[in-house]
């Protein structure tokens, strides 16, 4: 795969060779990539000049197929940091939905550590599937259709990240596939979502709880003119943060 | 290591065995320590219940040794995210600091990548490779005491970071260390530093530039009382991300 | 009155005349601010210079005696200008608390429009009477102790303001107060109240219902290092605001 | 003039009766209107219910003739509430533009201040006189075409508004129109203009100089899915406070 790039929003994520890439300024033959280097330069047949690059896992997940809301980086980069996913880790995801956070999870923990991500939708985890397939991460990650209310077949595992409706209704089955210590973050665009996950994190075994919402601004650089952009986004999700402990402790 | 928790903002890092670990609400007889598990809980001599917890990397950062303002997790996990930091990636790092980003990206390409990290101060190597042996990730990092605006001696790069005051003195030697496609991020305090890196990088071989900031805001969730907190943290860096792309193509 | 001013933050309002200010930096004698003129300096005993300002109405709400938390200048502004708050706007206030809102209306309402204030408690209106004297504002101002769910003694207002704990409770008699068209502002800390208050004004003849909310950052300004401030006020509360409508009208 | 109000970003300024509105929900007899009272509402030819309201300046503002970006209320409001803007303040307005923030200043002036505004373009000074006429309030201005860098041919102002693009080139002829102690704003796109216009107000006999930004974010408020809005404005202006101080004194 290669990302084809005239312009911010203007991208292409295919495959070299064969047919023609058609633009709205001149189409592209494919079989010209072959050969090419990452960071060379091509140009359409209206010689306007594109850049060959390196999809980046994130590449992949914009241009993913998606049936839900995608979780954006600025989320997926701090709940990975906060959960401290890094290669070698066992993390288990809570709705896979189009797939897309398990993809920025399973780049993070190759080689050796695993992602066991469940959903109750058979047409999420197809979609899933053909995504992490593309991505090229489908081994690191086990998908399974089952209701996590009910069990999650999983135990000790580092990490557990919650994306569904009713975050609250998954905790207890949460805390018992996290080892002790284990780290758990869950989204939510709504804060009476915060408010009722986050009593039930308290009650449930829950240390460390924590809730934030990240804003992010683009700045627009331009010499001697340099401001923030005019428009931006103003609501994703929220984010909650956890570390199970175990109760059962004299000292 | 251990991380003793007590409550948001109090918590100890420190090793199991031989001491006493004094607090205000009471002393912790380290020996108790041995033989438990991550996620138990401990009482003080005045009966206050403490957390046992695995630290994680942000922990050894929040508790490193530190001579210069450390990257917050929220921009941290952006700026990995973006440059597809994981398990193999080659990085460099301009500006090693107390090493505490140098800690991040250790965690993240290990076990098969590297981070290349310079610094022009002996100190601030001196300090770093205390950081990193204490987070145990000395060997996945080679710190070099070089001022990289005269030359990075790496090549083929997958990524580079850059955290220096005048990051624009080092675009050039950068470029050179990156490979066709390389991912450059660059962290900087004030919009006029983003305004000239940004002119820089479009002068000198990279495309795909964009500039962002990300503003955390805590949420306070209790029972029909949830809300933002009252204050937050204004502004830590705004963030410029960048590919690198090789110009002396004819198609 | 007159305001001293060392710098931000440090600022004294007081009487001229008759004895000594006492400072950090030194006394000053206050007879020896008889004679000058607002934007005259003056010197302490400790040779530190200090400016004689005019107080403006927001610097008598700063300096005001509080039992309850202030409305922001940033909040204050905004409730006004979409109440179209201006000389001979007849205004009513559901909860004077410590009066500060109420000297901002009566502010910019005089000399021809009048506040009306309610509070159930009686501390709460002898100190808003206090502070509107002192402000110089009290002949604009009816303060009234009377629990505005039950009656607000007043028709025909063109404006009203809602900051109580609970605004739902007092949205059919601010109703009946208000004149066909009239403007309604409502205050509240938590996203709950934002929800219960819209429903409520949904169900009773109120249209363009909006909330917002204001965040404030301070920028630095210093030559080439001029940035955000890393401190801001996170959250203060949520704005709502509405029209009433009559719905009995065949058309 | 009249404000009919189908929803939120649907609204019609128009004078009762004469002939017909057509809207995409059908049309309105304007003579239907004659008759009826604010807050009435009124069907369309295809039974659709809209609101009769009184247009408030805000309105007057949103629906003016405009060259120029016009001042949010979001920033006038924290503007005039900084500048102590009411009934009887005489202000200075260098950079009248379409006149949008000159009409919200001559709604809080009257009846007995005064607002003089001044621009170099004799088509702002038309436009500005259109909308100041429509919106009633024509009395209480003071156009004058005249470059306020070279004089400002009044004196002893309350305060003054810069919103010009070089804004420091102003601060002198704005010192010399203010009273002592006198108030002044200014408004900026770039931190650039912040910084340029800060060390000049410090060279010129200012104090008390602080900028601030302001964001506004929506909050959607529904049944159990109360949240933020997706989109935002990320950027308007950056707002810059000062008061003028008088040097020349030994105490």
């Amino acid at each position: 795969y290669v990302l084809i790039y005239l312009k911010r929003g203007k991208t292409w994520l295919i495959k070299a060779g064969g047919s023609k890439l058609h633009t709205h300024v001149g189409y592209l033959n494919l079989d010209d990539l072959v050969g090419k280097k990452y960071g060379e330069t091509i140009k359409t047949s209206l010689d306007e000049e594109m850049s060959i690059l390196e999809p980046t896992t994130q590449d992949f997940i914009a241009k993913s197929h998606r049936g839900t809301q995608i979780i954006y980086p600025k989320d997926a980069g701090l709940i990975t940091t906060k959960m401290n996913v890094h290669s070698g880790t066992k993390v288990v995801e809570v709705g896979t939905g189009s797939g897309a956070f398990t993809t920025h999870l399973a780049n993070l923990v190759r080689p050796d550590g695993h992602v066991y991500s469940y959903d109750i939708r058979e047409d999420c985890i197809k979609l899933a599937e053909g995504n992490l397939r593309r991505a090229g991460l489908s081994e690191f990650v086990t998908l399974t259709m089952m209701d996590a209310k009910d069990e999650i077949n999983i135990r000790d595992a580092d990490a557990a990240m919650i994306d569904v409706g009713d975050p609250w209704s998954v905790v207890e089955t949460v805390w018992k596939t996290l080892k002790g210590g284990g780290l758990l973050s869950s989204l939510s665009p709504t804060m009476n979502q915060v408010e009722k996950i986050t009593i039930k994190l308290e009650e449930s075994g829950f240390t460390d709880i924590e809730s934030v919402e990240l804003l992010l601004r683009n700045i627009e650089a331009r010499y001697g003119k340099t401001r923030p952009a005019m428009r931006m986004i103003g609501h994703t999700a929220y984010l909650t943060f956890a570390r199970k402990i175990i109760h059962n402790i004299k000292s």
